[in-house]
């Protein structure tokens, strides 16, 4: 499915404003308020009217206030109208006074913007185990309100506010038409590090947890000017995150904070619709389609991350084994450096399907390569043997940045995909952290 | 328990005899035959007379010929007199001809030592998915029972011989009064990368895997002059491996070759025991403390290692949660790195605590540390909030090159240990490939 993209990202669809600021949330001491040259960190993303608004988030035991307050807002309320978004800290393991801050960032945001009690969310992303700043955080939400507009580089400021370790902004905007009327759907997002994220509606994990377990702080916020029954909203967020956040990986490790949230204002003034139906359809391929550029944007720009392989499973006896089987292959450590070193190494690809908890037969694996979206498959291995592909068609299908690796495992119908990178000596550089900085204790 | 440490290694064991031979198993194309100044890479362990024998394999589905050889003659026969032991090869994910050739080593040994059919068993690591050099093994196999002897010298070379990464052979041997009598445990190891074992006695996946899951090609080989009847030595070995080489991880991922041997010949002359009762609970003893003491070594000597972690999991629910924590903690890159730094980031452990399938309670969680066999814990967080302990503290407690990791879960009474390495720049360095040799493709 084809969507034309279009510019402006969050503030792309009708009625939505955004901003964002510097107000100095790691306290670096240079001041408080507007932006002084340093990269901004606080962001406010509005409404003109009240939204329906759906989430997703973090499936960790360990679980930042920001995520608990919107938790239980969604629980209570199917509206909203601004979300409020830090970088700099994550407001995780802080307490009862991380609760107290979360709580007054949602409703210091609610006065400042003249809304209705119960009408703003909240994310956090950044350093675990500091106390929030909230001298600095509520000047920023008052310059942030006072900042607001409809233009790009409003939505530049917010995507930028919302970065830690990513190197670069990343938003989308499509435009498509839902009958007969012209929609948006609008979405930015930040993570580069700690991702494997594996979120639910309610943060609760599931009662069976997948095969391969649950493994970023990742933040997404998508916006939409379609008219969207809740429910239908929540269901249709559900399928997207499955298929696009919850199957990317950098390092494996699933972060406290991981938020998505969609707000839909219907100022397009499309009739509503039933999800199984062709418009729901439609509405449904273009959340994913917005869902996955984002995922694959944060892989890209993983730390440290050379490559990019989307790991394709095929042939497995469950969803489960499928699923297994493309995360054990996507956070094999020697894996990931075998693509790092652009080396086809098959025996590390097979070993790490041999130890998944997924029931497979050595004798009935295939692994190959292809360009991605390419429909040529070149096997290096066929029913657990080596092909006739020599080495250097084999490097030749690693070299690229971005590839696809194929593994059937000739066993069933089941199908899984994975969004992997690559392990690099830059990200063990980037990770061993700084002990000269006390501040490096958290996060 | 404190045992004697004495010399020998394997051959230490009254009626052990070893070899160590180079015969270019990887194919350098020096020449076969004798030690040309390369290193060994075929060995032979012998009994004078036929021994005892148990033994423990990987579980990893995809699983090399010379594992399946020894599972099948274990489930045949309760004796053997010989060990055939190569590196350069794994003989793993070789079809048929692999089945073959693992085969043929065992009986080729046999005829070589002129020993009833069935005496011998096999081991190999190596590269992955290339067919062995049969007729450099058989070369190695003639000369390797020539050179045959009871020295520390012969021990040696064998413990070289099995060595494919490893920066260092890894051998021990211990001498403890067993019944009045003088018995020895000696034993050798291999293992640097592919390391986190999760063997069982047939090879077989338990019914029900362990939270986590099971995640190197690691080789240990060990002799007694100890008699023990042969069920007793299973049962000792999956006790004492359940609590070595299966608690250990260098990168997570588990290897197509591990396997642990144990041979007893009876030659001390002690009376056989009951292992429940002294003389059991002593012999127990011992072998732990040589399985322990061998797979601490793989984990110092692991690829690019600096510093090693005892991360100790106590206060959960059950032992499928412990063992889960100490995995997830265990595997965390963000974890690793940290330590790699000697960045006491607790952010990080809790998060990796917090995605463990195990059950957790933020506000119940310790996380602290302490010197090796240190009983002074200096905690970083209690109850999920931090303690007043100083930055410069807790640097200087993750400072040493092994230190112990505490994590008290406060939830119940169950417990697990794993003994841990940091990721670093040369792991990822060494494990890229060189993608200018075509001898890379598999292992």
């Amino acid at each position: 499915m084809q969507f034309k993209e279009i510019t402006g990202s969050i503030v792309a669809p009708i009625g939505f404003l955004a901003s964002g600021v510097f107000c100095d949330i790691k306290k670096l001491g240079t001041g408080k308020g507007s932006n002084k040259g340093l990269k901004r960190d606080l962001a406010l993303i509005v409404s003109e009217t009240p939204a329906t608004v759906a989430g997703m988030f973090t499936t960790n035991q360990v679980c930042a206030a920001p995520v608990k307050v919107c938790v239980e807002r969604l629980r209570k309320k199917n509206l909203a109208q601004v979300v409020v978004v830090n970088s700099g800290n994550a407001n995780a393991c802080t307490g009862k006074q991380g609760m107290t801050d979360a709580r007054e960032m949602v409703s210091f945001t609610e006065k400042t913007l003249a809304l209705s009690a119960g009408r703003a969310l909240v994310g956090s992303t950044g350093r675990i185990g500091v106390p929030m700043p909230m001298d600095n955080v509520r000047a920023g939400i008052l310059e942030a309100a006072m900042e607001l507009g409809f233009t790009a580089e409003h939505a530049d400021h917010a995507a930028e506010a919302i970065m830690t370790s990513d190197s670069r902004s990343k938003q989308i905007a499509i435009e498509f038409l839902l009958g007969g009327k012209k929609v948006r759907i609008g979405g930015m997002c930040k993570g580069a590090g700690m991702i494997q994220p594996g979120m639910s509606a309610t943060g609760a994990r599931p009662a069976a947890l997948p095969h391969g377990g649950l493994h970023a702080t990742m933040l997404a916020f998508i916006t939409t000017d379609a008219a969207v029954e809740q429910k239908a909203l929540q269901a249709a967020l559900n399928e997207a995150i499955a298929n696009s956040f919850n199957r990317i990986t950098v390092d494996g490790d699933m972060s406290t904070n991981d938020t998505v949230l969609v707000l839909a204002n219907g100022l397009a003034g499309n009739k509503k619709f039933n999800l199984n139906g062709a418009e729901g359809k439609l509405f449904q391929a273009a959340l994913n389609h917005v869902c996955l550029e984002l995922a694959k944007k944060i892989v890209r720009d993983g730390e440290g991350v050379h490559r990019v392989v989307m790991v394709c499973v095929n042939g497995a006896k469950t969803i489960q084994d499928a699923d297994a089987v493309a995360r054990a292959v996507a956070n094999s450590a020697l894996v990931k450096t075998s693509w790092h070193g652009g080396d086809p190494n098959w025996g590390r690809i097979i070993d790490a399907i041999g130890y998944s908890p997924a029931t497979v037969v050595e004798e009935k694996i295939d692994i190959g390569y292809s360009a991605t979206g390419g429909k040529k498959i070149l096997w290096s291995l066929k029913h657990g043997q080596p092909t006739l592909a020599t080495f250097k068609e084999l490097c030749a299908a690693v070299a690229p940045k971005e590839f696809e690796l194929h593994i059937n495992l000739n066993l069933g119908k089941a199908n899984a995909v994975m969004y992997a990178a690559d392990l690099t000596e830059e990200y063990v550089d980037f990770n061993k952290g700084d002990v000269t900085d006390a501040s490096s204790l958290g996060g």
